[in-house]
């Protein structure tokens, strides 16, 4: 009896230990600089996470959605899917001698990336499907992993996967481990996206939201296959955010991250729900260590999302201020 | 020591009889009866989650998607969509004089369904759009959370979540036991489906995929909502599902069940993976506890589906024979 006595109390000391050690563990988020954003992130999370908090969300409604252009990886001096279609376009060229005297392939092909989108829309409409439709999704797939893993940044000299910001993958998992689905929704392509995400940021493809080209269900040498047309299927930006939201998810995010006014109104989607809920927007501050860039820049435009953030409060991350470290070392 | 030894001699036994317990469970299905059917369900299981099996699938790869209408839940007189469709112009009518004299709701508002579809598509999609656009998502929860706890089926006089087969319940939890994730990929209206099938089917809102209209975010008063709009976003059937697979989930499933032809396509797009697959067919051969029906059905037609499923040797359930009983009790 003594010993069982001993043995439930050392069981009963090391219960504790084991309780004391997940309550005072180490900072979920050591690459964030003390201040108010990082602690209203951790309050936010304990209030939603505490089952006697009058702020207390079941774990089904812990639905967390980011961004991913410039607040889960850069995007300059141009949005990475974007460096992908020229890089195809240079690819691809020996197939296609006519693009020689063709805009938008003739400017780009001579390394004149202004004047290749000088045509402005249709001639990135262009770039896009000449470059990610006509395939099948597998093909398209091998394609995109291809080209992540090899493909390095025109500045950085690194892989696009290490200019994923560390202390937002830390947020990630921080998140994860306090019962939430994280989700991207992005205005991205999404089969850009599917095929490295969840290595990186350990998020699988079924939480994945992103624009998308139309696909047809074909046979193909008797083998089922998706072809992926020239056509637009869905734009994943901004009114469209909370579209696709609704249409992939079916349920609103109690917490959502985006750095630009194309996250605007995924924001207020989120905001407009009950009960207490999370808005951030990354602001990209520091043209030392990333790049400084809001009201003005053409890509990552931070300006009308800026004000209703300080009208309503809503947490705006000073990179510069708040990220102590800002790519994974 | 001694006692020590004891201890952990008990334990290794406590550990055994807990894997024992697990191993010869009570019967995971116990309203299929034995016989070729239930036992080529059990052995795919079991070969894809032995992680010695040479057909071992990992956890993230279990993805398993099910028809709804015919394959969970009954589709007869007609789908029971179309009977909430035909129950919201009854409740509208008083908003609409003029459809006392404007088909297809002339017909439909005298009892003549029959004479208010020979308008064919056209005459659907007036009915649909009518009684399916026009308010916020939330407002359409509402509707349909209203009727599908009140609604009772004109034969049977259950409610309609009380139509739903008991065996497939039995499959769907069998499934997730064992680290499948399971989806709904429905002709049906993905908002249609959304409100109650957490609740029925244990299937969360992320999870469910069907056909949708197109949505709107805009400010009501100050706050945001999606309006839904009388336009064809997305068709998900037929060639639709592979298609709303791939875009909805990113993976292919390695288990599909369906019932009818609209299911052919999601069964050849889930046989043409690598691997071990499993494609099933609910073949309605009970007239007496359901429904007989199956080549010349005007509603959940089954004929070209059930000749490639014979072919290839897919799994058809023979109602009948194969299900020990039909509905909950």
């Amino acid at each position: 009896m003594k010993t069982n006595q001993t043995k439930n109390i050392l069981a009963a000391v090391f219960a504790l230990l084991m309780l004391a050690s997940t309550a005072f563990a180490a900072d979920p988020l050591p690459s964030w600089n003390d201040g108010a954003t990082k602690q209203g992130i951790i309050a936010f999370v304990g209030k939603v996470t505490k089952d006697d908090s009058p702020d207390f969300a079941p774990v089904p409604e812990r639905i967390a959605t980011f961004d991913n252009d410039g607040t889960l990886w850069a995007e300059q001096p141009m949005y990475f899917q974007l460096l992908f279609a020229l890089d195809r376009v240079k690819a691809l060229a020996p197939q296609h001698p006519e693009w020689k005297t063709k805009e938008p392939f003739a400017s780009l092909l001579k390394g004149d990336v202004k004047g290749a989108l000088a045509g402005g829309e249709p001639a990135i409409f262009q770039i896009v499907m000449t470059t990610h439709a006509g395939m099948t999704t597998a093909e398209f797939d091998k394609i995109v992993t291809d080209w992540i893993t090899t493909a390095k940044h025109p500045k950085t000299k690194r892989l696009y996967t290490e200019m994923v910001y560390q202390p937002m993958l830390e947020l990630l998992a921080y998140l994860r481990a306090n019962g939430f689905k994280t989700y991207i929704v992005s205005g991205g392509g999404i089969e850009f996206m599917r095929p490295w995400m969840e290595k990186v940021y350990g998020i699988p493809p079924e939480q994945v939201i992103g624009s998308s080209i139309k696909t047809q269900f074909t046979m193909q040498n008797g083998r089922p296959v998706l072809m992926r047309l020239p056509g637009i299927d869905f734009i994943d930006d901004k009114s469209g955010k909370p579209v696709g939201i609704n249409k992939f998810i079916g349920r609103r995010p109690i917490f959502a991250f985006g750095n630009s006014d194309g996250d605007q109104q995924m924001l207020e989607w989120t905001a407009g729900g009950r009960g207490l809920r999370f808005m951030g927007l990354v602001h990209h501050t520091d043209a030392e260590r990333e790049w400084a860039y809001d009201r003005k820049s053409s890509i990552g435009r931070l300006d009308k999302a800026l004000d209703e953030a300080t009208a309503k409060g809503w947490t705006v991350v000073d990179m510069k201020k708040d990220w102590k470290t800002i790519f994974p070392k």
